[in-house]
């Protein structure tokens, strides 16, 4: 008989957005003549770069020719692409990584996943909370989560990291002993960002104990304060214990056209082993590369005119969450993120429990949000709203929340 | 101190194309004047269907415009191309496959692959030899496959089913239990088929032993024999024992575009789980879908203009497969594969070990092939041609073997 991967069976059902969409069916059935503005998701909602699409046009017509066709890629992505991440989003920053260090892949999701395959079921993964569900998941199906226990919401044997706002919403290094670590700054689901300093005291920390930091910089492209760090390589001592995961899907409206790309340095070595080297083994092994219209699409986000079609577009998010931001703040709650990121959080008012909260903003505002327990026990007490929505239905959103609280 | 997947360090180097790429080099340097015609390849040439194209066109428009737009899509697939794949791969043929059965993915590798996932380590595994290497590694990875003995080519927990001319390049069913069994059919690399006689005595098998087959139907398209099964679930009883892997790579030149889906019936349970549950949340957790623009033109392989088109690019590549099988019988040697499939497998003069035959070929004719060998030691004695080249060079091609031998 066929065994199955019981670590699957442990894991509990995707609760957070399926219930957020049951809540919203059944209210939009009691009320079908309210008009709701989601809030709630993280996806994208602006077109694609005119520089993107017209490149995307080429080459597809690349494709339809015998010269210009273009049958299996390179596993780990076509050097044109590699060439311009390397030089744009690293050289330029004056960080030293080259194109054989920088794997194009079909999304962060997927790398985050799967980067758990190079590494032993003995590890101690510590991570964020509250935290994207993938970094958990993943490694609860991979055995290294040990057992869900449903009262906490915690698995027992990862190390939560909590950030609150009492450490500004930056978590402390643990006591106990952490392998595989993972950071996201600009944070999902916070919107926080940390400083070279405190991303320095972990490279610190990663680098005397021999740990893995495993850090997504998915919405590097939000910050906006001079100073704070797009990359984990601008700490020195990040290239031999870091592990970099980067996507065009919010910085360039990728979310529908899959692309990404980790960042896996030649300098990092665990156990004599060149971790750029089992990656390159996975990726070959079990990947088949990005679709070449697709990457020549992701090559004309670095060229001027794809720069500042991608800038105007982040602009326009980015102001979508100052209107929040400020909107709630001028309501009376205390509110953080949405500066250097998409994202905005939210205290709730005098300690009322998120999914209340999630509940009276739909009733009495029609605006769907994400109630922050979700994302982890720390995020208990918190809602997250997100700048990608339409610029007027964000400004009729807030108005709307003011009005209700 | 993070601890490696200490099965990675076990993995052979990928030698197999990299070391045909070190004599092909090393040939085209000492001889620069030679030209060099490629038959040992798996990858497609033709461009792909206008059909495609221009819905990929269309698609990418979309992407341009706010109400076009399309952001995150299902991790399974959009159901336009899960249903048109419904309809016209299963229910066509009279196989009642529903559209929740179908999962798109970006390829067939990544799925044979990541399939693993849903098992324990501690199942048996069977696969054919030849074999295609990813269903080997990928189990190595996972620690299923024992150590890797160089000396015999082999690792010490698979089971090995040899395939050779004896047995008509179809697996006896091992007299070991096996718990996952990869079948492949139309062979990669034998280019055999198996009847529907043999899938059913799989299938009863499978299901007296609570057996899971992982059957791989990447190069279905190319079958022209009238009843040979096109689909494992034209076999009664596959529904509750079989997992099928299919894709657009080679049926449509989707090989640099990267769409394919896998089928996971619902009546598959095992140990009380779905798989297709399971391979759901593995989806759902790990993978963001594929490109829109990708699964438009996936859709447009299923119109009118769309398989016509197909048909036409398939029938050139047997075509090419006809002519080198053909050639290398006039020129006495024993040929098998290259009627339902793109893959021409070849036996060596007089048991001359595959790698002697490939470098004559290549020094000789100046064709490169693919030494039976590196498929798994019951390829050795045989070589790898294929279909997949150019019409007038695949004539020449075989012009020239002729007269080397």
């Amino acid at each position: 008989m066929t065994a199955i991967n019981e670590n699957f069976q442990k894991l509990p059902g995707s609760y957070l957005f399926s219930e957020i969409a049951r809540r919203v069916a059944a209210y939009e059935q009691e009320h079908p003549d309210k008009k709701l503005i989601r809030l709630g998701i993280g996806d994208v909602t602006r077109p694609l770069p005119e520089a993107v699409t017209a490149a995307m046009h080429r080459a597809v017509d690349d494709m339809a020719t015998a010269g210009g066709f273009h049958g299996y890629g390179p596993e780990q992505g076509y050097d044109f692409l590699r060439e311009a991440i390397a030089r744009c989003d690293y050289q330029a920053r004056n960080v030293d990584i080259q194109p054989g260090e920088i794997f194009v892949s079909d999304g962060a999701k997927s790398d985050c996943g799967n980067i758990v395959d190079l590494f032993a079921r003995e590890n101690r993964v510590a991570v964020c909370d509250p935290v994207y569900p993938v970094y958990v998941d993943t490694n609860a199906m991979a055995g290294r989560a040990g057992d869900y226990d449903e009262a906490a919401g915690r698995w027992t044997n990862l190390i939560y990291m909590p950030c609150i706002a009492e450490n500004g919403f930056i978590p402390a290094i643990p006591e106990g002993k952490a392998d595989m670590i993972y950071l996201c700054f600009p944070n999902n689901p916070t919107g926080a960002v940390a400083t070279r300093a405190q991303l320095q005291a972990w490279v610190n920390y990663a680098n005397a104990n021999g740990s893995v930091i495993l850090f997504d910089a998915a919405y590097e492209a939000f910050i906006t304060t001079p100073g704070i760090p797009h990359s984990i390589f601008e700490i020195p001592g990040a290239e031999t214990c870091a592990i970099e995961f980067r996507s065009f899907s919010k910085t360039a409206g990728f979310t529908g056209t899959r692309c990404a790309y980790t960042v896996v340095p030649k300098a990092l070595e665990r156990g004599g082993a060149s971790l750029n080297s089992l990656w390159n083994r996975r990726q070959c092994t079990k990947f088949n590369g990005v679709p070449y219209v697709v990457q020549r699409g992701a090559e004309a986000v670095y060229s001027d005119e794809g720069r500042a079609q991608v800038r105007e577009t982040l602009d326009y998010y980015l102001n979508n969450a100052r209107v929040i931001r400020e909107g709630l703040t001028a309501a009376g709650l205390t509110v953080s993120g949405g500066v250097d990121s998409p994202y905005v959080w939210a205290r709730t008012p005098a300690g009322m429990p998120s999914w209340d909260f999630f509940d009276r903003l739909l009733r009495r505002a029609n605006v769907v949000t994400t109630p922050g327990a979700g994302f982890g026990p720390s995020g208990e007490g918190y809602i997250r709203l997100t700048g990608f929505g339409e610029a007027t239905a964000t400004q009729e959103a807030v108005r709307r929340i003011k009005s209700a609280l």
